[in-house]
Order: structure tokens, then C-alpha cells, then sequence
């Protein structure tokens, strides 16, 4: 299988689509929201826009397999819907990591906030709420009833996914199973449930809906595993961040729970907390020594290898533009696992 | 014509919805996210669900004006769905009261946060996004694309509104189309437009939709007239919240706005700000030597009127539930305006 770089197969419509989320989300009377925009340019795996780029090419490797004169028929109207729904997606997903911000920021500046910090959770709020009120408009304008519910239910995931990172409880926050629950919550809900309305809008039948939600939420556990991991062994050169973010949040993800369990003494480390930095040094250690690193990337790679195989459950197509497209997208199930930002 | 409780005649409906809407939101996981929904036990006008009052009111003004074999045959579905437009509603409107809280938090205290303070904030943010998430899927599950879209304009309006709020250049501030139509955005668009959906619920007429829009609008603009007349009259003991809260956080509303136009020097205060006590001392002192109060009260009570003409000018009918409704719609416009807190 030759080298395809699944973002540039998009490229010219990920453009469209990010002229387009511009113009919905333009304000003229508050040129401070245009702020909320700038999240939509940002570098990075994020700014690569993965989550249309997969919508995109899901749209490709379904729409094929339509009957030749039914697709003629369509094509247009059913590509300027599916393009909505990955306009949606960036808008939604860039209005929690509006909301997310707020909450970050009030749990780490434990001193004396600037008035600016002050005035950036106002505007991370109302730029966050702003964004979901056009992406709901546009998402009725689908009229599509069975869509509007998954993407209203994505919208409670995310939520539910932001509550679960605040558990408070000792067995809350060392539960493998309550850390995927999370995951799925906070990143492969969203992209599971679009890659599923994509297929809804093309009138797939209900096993390719299933199989493309099945892609979506394997590829968005992968990817979200890849980060945590990454946030251990990357550098600030590499990552462009500072690591260890997670751990000294007291977030503990999958690297830390695997590591527990050859270590259980690292548990009393998470029952304190990590604002002690000198815990965290400690709790290096023991994942050094762990087998936690390599578990998680394991468990990353199988999830991927399982968005793969999703996709190659695809009813078959002799479409070179849906060929091209699965495999652009069985790609980006080793990009987003072999990443190194 | 003869008093009538409007919050009485739909008591049990009330309580019904109250008890809906509180096992909407139960989150088993997350105790903590049960404070969002004591915000529908306060008290005063807020306490007495103004807005599912107007929904329920304006469902049984309306419904008995279909035909009698037509209303036995769908009243029971419709009014559960009519019913599901006040719970979301409702929904919708804590979770804005949610997230405002978070926002003029973040203006008011510019000294030292507490941690409580903090966590108050997230939980804020959190909460009225777990608020709206369970709105729109109640709103999806209506299967009803119009109201969708009316819907999540409203939520666009209620962060436009917000966002004219911040508005920070004097011509802004001092405008009194722009003071009407952030009024419109924040109060009554949500009302306005709920009334709307109740009508298009029951399939009625495009005029009758029309008086119901108007209704719910006038409605709202008299409400928080009279809002912002009882932060300059009324007292800690009336209101049961100090007084003056709006001119001291800079808000500039109809009272003001009137007096400006009286003394032009007002004007000069408003550009500097309330932040020193002396100055809204002195912006007092012009109020009560103007007619800002008494005009704001006149224009109070002219969308209050306008209000009850719109009831009035519904197709007649002489169904006694039909008529008990619709009276007491018009009482609720009476109430909205003579209340003291």
C-alpha cells in the first residue's frame, strides 16, 4: 500500500469548509469573538482539522457504492448536507475546547487572576455558547430528525465526559473502565456519532451506519491514547506544550492505570493528589519501571487496527475515488497512532 | 373581570413538569451536578415558573379552538408535547442563568478567588451545558425541524444578547435601540418564540402563530422593563437582592437611557464607568430629577398591553377552558408589570 497523506485527498474542500464555518461564525457587532474563530487555525494535528478530514473522506468512501443514476441525482445536495455535518463537528468540538478552557483555567490559577483572565472566561463561555447556538441551527437545517438526537446526545457526552474527569472518588479515578467510559465520552462520541450521521444522510444501510460509527469511535480512542501517552513521553519541543500536563492536573490516564497494576503502591500517589511535584517524580519512577507506556500503546494500536478493520468491512466498491478514500482513512488509523504532536 | 391566579389554573401541570424536568437532569455519577437543578426550586417570579406558565396557558388557549373530533383525537399527544416545549424551556433558560452566573462572577470579584469560587465556575459552565444538551435532545425527539431551528435561534439571541451586554463603546451603551434589542435577545426571544412552537405544535394557523410570537415578546419586554425599573426602586427587603445591582456593574438600562435624553451630563458618567460609588450617587440624583422612571414604567406598560391585544385578537371560541386561559394570559401581563420583585 503506497504512502496517501489522507489530508491532502481533502484539501481544496477542508478549505471550503473552513471559509464557510468562518462566515457562520462571524459576528460583525463583537470583532471580539472573532477571537473563537482564530481556535479554527491553529497548528498541529487540530489545525490539520481531523475531524472533517475523516467526515470528508467517510462521505467519499460511502457515496460511491450509491447506484450510478441515484448518485448523479444526488450527489450535490447529499455532499453540501454531509460537508454541513463536518462544519458541525469542527464548530461543536471548538466550542468545548472553548468551555474546556474555562474550567482548565479555574482549576490551575489557584492565585490572583488578571482582569484579563477574567474577561477571557467571559468570552470563552459566550464564544463556546455562540458557536453550539449556529452549529444547532445548521443542524436543523438538515432536517433530519435521527441526526439531530445523535448530535444532541454527542453534545451530552462531551459533557458527561468533562464531569467524569472532575471524579473526585479514589476508585472513580483508578478505573480502566471508568477512563474509557471517559474517552469515549470526551473525544470518540463525537466523531463516532458524525462519521454514523454521514452514513445516515446517504441513506446507508443501518450495518454501514454501524461500521462507520465503529471507525469513528475506534479511531477517536486511538487518537485520544496516542495524547495521553504522548503527554509522558513527548517533549515541549515536540509536543509544542509543556508535558506532564495531565499527571500534575491530577489527571490519571491509561499509562498511570496500567502502571497500578504492577505497582499498586502508585495508587496511594493518585489518592494524594499530585500537587506535590515531588509526587510526581515518584510516580514516574514506577511507570518507568511499568509496563504502562508500552500496555497503552498497545491497547492504542488495537483500537486503531479495529477502525481499520471497520472499514474494510465496507461493502466492496470498484470506485476508485471511494478506493482512494477507505484507504486514506485506514491511513489515518496509523497517522493518529504513530504521531509524535 | 373577576381576579384569577394565572399560576394557579396550571398548578398541577406545574408540578408535573417541575418533577419531569428534575429526573431529566438526575446524574447518577455526579451528585455534585444537583445543584443546577435547585435553581428551579427559588423562590419569587422566577420560583413561580413564569415561562412554563405562559406555555401551558397559551397550550390551552389554543387547543380547544381545533375542532371537537380533531382535539379528543390528538389532545393527549399534543399536550405531552406541548408540555416538552415548557420543559425545554425551562431547561434552557437555567442553564443561561447558569452560565451568566459564571460570567458576572468573573466581572464582580476582581479581588482573590476562592477555590470555591472556582469550582463554582466549572460546575457553572458544566451544568448549563448538561442543561442544554438534555434540552436538544428532548427538542429532537419532537421530530419537528421549524422548531428546531426557533429554538436554537433563541439560543443564538440569548448570546447575542449577553455579548451586546459587554458592549464597551459609549454609543452602544447610551443607545436605547440597542438597550431594546439586547432586551429582546436576553428575555424575550425565549419566550416569544417558545409561544410560537406552542402554536405550531398544534398546527395552527400562520396569524395565530404570529399573536402567540407577539404575546410572548411584548411579554418579555414588559418583564424586564420591570426588572430594570426594580433595581432603581425597590429595596434589599422587596427584591430580596441589594438593589442597584445593574448601574453598579455598569449595565445601562431604560431608566438611564430615559434620563440621558433629559440631562445630557448623565452622559458623561455612563462613559466613565460605575466603578467609583460617588458616580452612581450622582446618576441617581439626575434619575430622580428626570422622568426616566415614569417613562421606562410608561413603555413597561404599553408591551404589556400590546401583550394582552395580541391574546385578544385570537380566533374567538366558547370553550370555557379556552376562555379561563386566555384570561388569565392577560392577567399574567398585569402581574408582570405591578409586581414588586
Amino acid at each position: 500500500m503506497e504512502e496517501l497523506d489522507p489530508f491532502s485527498v481533502v484539501a481544496d474542500e477542508l478549505s471550503l469548509i473552513g471559509n464557510r464555518i468562518r462566515i457562520m461564525v462571524a459576528v460583525d457587532e463583537v470583532p471580539k469573538l472573532a477571537a473563537a474563530a482564530e481556535y479554527f487555525f491553529e497548528l498541529g494535528v487540530e489545525g490539520k482539522r481531523l475531524r472533517p478530514t475523516v467526515l470528508l473522506l467517510m462521505a467519499s468512501a460511502l457515496n460511491g457504492s450509491l447506484p450510478g443514476s441515484v448518485a448523479a441525482n444526488v450527489s450535490n445536495e447529499l455532499r453540501r448536507r454531509q460537508q454541513l455535518i463536518a462544519e458541525i463537528t469542527e464548530m461543536m468540538h471548538v466550542a468545548t475546547l472553548l468551555h474546556d478552557d474555562v474550567l482548565d483555567d479555574a482549576d490551575t490559577r489557584r492565585g490572583v487572576p488578571s482582569v484579563n483572565y477574567c474577561m477571557g472566561n467571559k468570552l470563552s463561555v459566550l464564544a463556546g455558547d455562540f458557536l453550539l447556538s449556529r452549529a444547532l441551527v445548521a443542524l436543523g437545517s438538515l432536517n433530519n430528525t435521527e441526526i439531530v438526537i445523535l448530535i444532541s446526545t454527542v453534545l451530552e457526552n462531551l459533557v458527561t465526559g468533562e464531569i467524569m474527569q472532575m471524579a473526585s472518588t479514589s476508585e472513580q479515578r483508578c478505573s480502566m473502565d471508568q477512563y474509557m467510559k471517559k474517552t469515549y465520552n470526551k473525544t470518540a462520541s463525537l466523531i463516532a456519532n458524525s462519521c454514523k450521521s454521514i452514513a445516515l444522510l446517504a441513506e446507508q444501510s443501518n450495518e454501514v451506519a454501524v461500521l462507520c460509527y465503529d471507525y469513528g469511535r475506534n479511531l477517536g480512542l486511538a487518537f485520544q491514547l496516542t495524547d495521553d501517552i504522548l503527554d509522558f513521553t513527548g517533549t515541549l519541543a515536540s509536543l509544542g506544550k509543556p508535558p506532564l500536563s495531565d499527571i500534575s492536573h491530577g489527571i490519571i490516564t491509561a499509562p498511570i492505570l496500567f502502571a497500578i497494576e504492577e505497582f499498586p503502591q502508585l495508587r496511594e500517589l493518585v489518592n494524594k493528589g499530585f500537587d506535590d511535584p515531588v509526587d510526581v517524580e515518584l510516580a514516574l519512577n514506577y511507570l518507568g519501571k511499568s509496563r504502562g507506556i508500552q500496555r497503552a500503546t498497545e491497547l492504542a494500536i488495537e483500537h486503531a487496527n479495529l477502525a481499520a478493520s471497520a472499514i474494510e468491512s465496507l461493502p466492496p466498491s470498484d470506485d476508485d475515488n471511494v478506493r482512494i478514500s477507505r484507504r486514506a482513512l485506514v491511513n489515518l488509523t496509523h497517522i493518529v497512532i504513530t504521531r509524535t504532536k
